[in-house]
């Protein structure tokens, strides 16, 4: 994704000529890190600011070891709609654990998932939604569950696009996160999904290993079975990582405040605040999904990925709000 | 620590004659990573199996991103007598509290700090230990209570040797983490102790940054005071990162199984169960304290690191036993 075949060429065959070309924003002499944004004041403001603190003996330069980011997941690295795409998991989970349920085609809130009663899976509520996720994200080990949800990455496709939902991450966020990591930034996920769903592909997916994975998370119970021991995965939720979960998850499993954050929800509020309002050089931004051509438009009334309260505090913060459709040249890795 | 002058500046002279030298161990022709350990079985179970998770193409073979280590801290990286350093502290807190509370001076168990009457501390029992913990734990920001441990760290001492805590760090366990981190190891604490207790001072002194430090934790409340976000402390206990808990701690927040680990007590024997009895290559060992002239000798009936099962268990799992007296040259740095 570094690829930027033309300025490349032109400036290897060119070089003595260089200060004859006209400066293309803050990268100018190197390929551009971010092809896939547009220019314009949403990339301007993530360079500048990496320009910054990565700029030894400057005013904002921050060491290597406290360069860290954290990015929210669903809605920020990859789509959320038009379902969670851990909970469209646990929908096929009960479509395949059905077989040794036979109970469940008579008992809701299983029979609206069978019969693809979509009225009834929306107005669910909390209870049946933890009902289907106790029902297919606990009672196995965690090894087990790992290695169902890498098989189902590779074999669910996403109703919308016939892909697979992880084909849906955003290409200018790959780039982003590689921008970071080059830049000696070490990027977590903080994220309300859950950590053993997010695990068993993010470092694939995302270049981040697991150990940088920040989430919601059950109980589990160790057990020694003959030689062999196990985590058995509960169904007593141990830690929500959302909304003021967040920078407690972070100070908890990170133990330092990022200096970077992005997110594209309410849930996402307090690890923007937890962020920015802070002595040192800081940085927010905040997907804003405004493409329904291209992606899907929602914000302040969703269901799914609300956003409305941090929308609000993003100008009196001087949070980025980045535009998906102007901001954007593409969205997915396929679309390029 | 990496320094070993005589055989650097003879081979450096002489590497025309290196045939004619004799071999002194695997380490052979590189300065010696593990100086403070004597040339012994123990040393030697070490450097084999860097060496062989480390040789490319080799059998046993582990990509770097695989080379996770996991250490206890009381007792395996620093000492834990005569209490817990994280107990010290909190005994010292109590004294500088007891200003503001002249009540103490007349309630158990602060009666009995503020007295040094230690008959009465010593038979406390769990429920006047976490009274005092949370006395002295909670209640206050986790940036505040981070600053305090800070600022006892170098102004506390221990009552043994009259330096600071810090000082009674294990120099051959300091080198054992810089020879793992040489060979691309990341190495994270794994301690039943407070994960706040031990971030304000784990990179200064292991050189671990606070991201790799798994340990026991209270809730904490995210508050806006202001335009101040904040973490406040908490007396309600999250995470007891012990026994049991320490193979739910590492999956939890690392998210792959260790291929080395090292403790000290039964609260490390699940966590080296769980690195071992596993496929792949493994290594686990025990600091088994047996040198009461230059730290402590414990083990089976001790209250303070209790070394039973886990060294019944070890020869069966074939679990390295480190014999402090004999196996380590120097015991805390200043002793070199």
């Amino acid at each position: 994704m570094f690829n930027h075949p033309t300025r490349r060429t032109t400036l290897l065959g060119l070089t003595a000529a260089i200060g004859a070309f006209p400066r293309i924003g803050p990268a100018f002499g190197q390929t551009d890190p971010l092809p896939s944004w547009n220019d314009g004041p949403a990339k301007q403001a993530i360079v500048s600011f990496v320009t910054r603190v990565t700029t030894q003996g400057g005013p904002d330069f921050v060491p290597v070891e406290q360069r860290i980011a954290t990015f929210d997941n669903d809605g920020t690295l990859w789509s959320e709609q038009p379902v969670y795409f851990q909970f469209a998991y646990a929908l096929d989970r009960i479509r395949v654990m059905s077989k040794d349920h036979p109970d469940w085609k008579d008992k809701q809130p299983y029979k609206a998932v069978l019969e693809g009663d979509h009225a009834t899976l929306a107005a669910l509520g909390d209870k049946g939604t933890m009902e289907l996720m106790a029902a297919t994200h606990t009672g196995m080990t965690v090894d087990a569950f790992g290695k169902d949800v890498a098989d189902w990455m590779r074999t669910a496709r996403h109703p919308r696009f016939n892909r697979p939902y992880s084909d849906l991450v955003y290409q200018p966020m790959l780039e982003l996160l590689a921008y970071l990591r080059a830049n000696g930034f070490k990027a977590f996920i903080v994220s309300g999904g859950g950590v053993e769903f997010m695990r068993p592909w993010v470092e694939k997916i995302y270049g981040i290993p697991p150990e940088q994975v920040v989430g919601s998370s059950g109980k589990v119970e160790y057990r020694l079975v003959g030689d062999k021991p196990e985590l058995l995965k509960l169904s007593q939720i141990e830690f929500v990582d959302d909304g003021p979960g967040k920078p407690a998850g972070i100070n908890r499993f990170i133990g330092r405040r990022p200096v970077f954050a992005a997110g594209n929800s309410d849930g996402d509020l307090q690890m923007l605040q937890w962020t920015t309002l802070n002595d040192g050089p800081n940085f927010a931004m905040i997907v804003h999904h405004t493409d329904a051509a291209r992606e899907w438009a929602y914000d302040r009334t969703s269901s799914i990925g609300k956003l409305d309260k941090a929308l609000d505090e993003a100008p009196k913060r001087g949070w980025l709000v980045v535009d998906m459709k102007s901001d954007w040249k593409v969205i997915y890795p396929f679309q390029k």
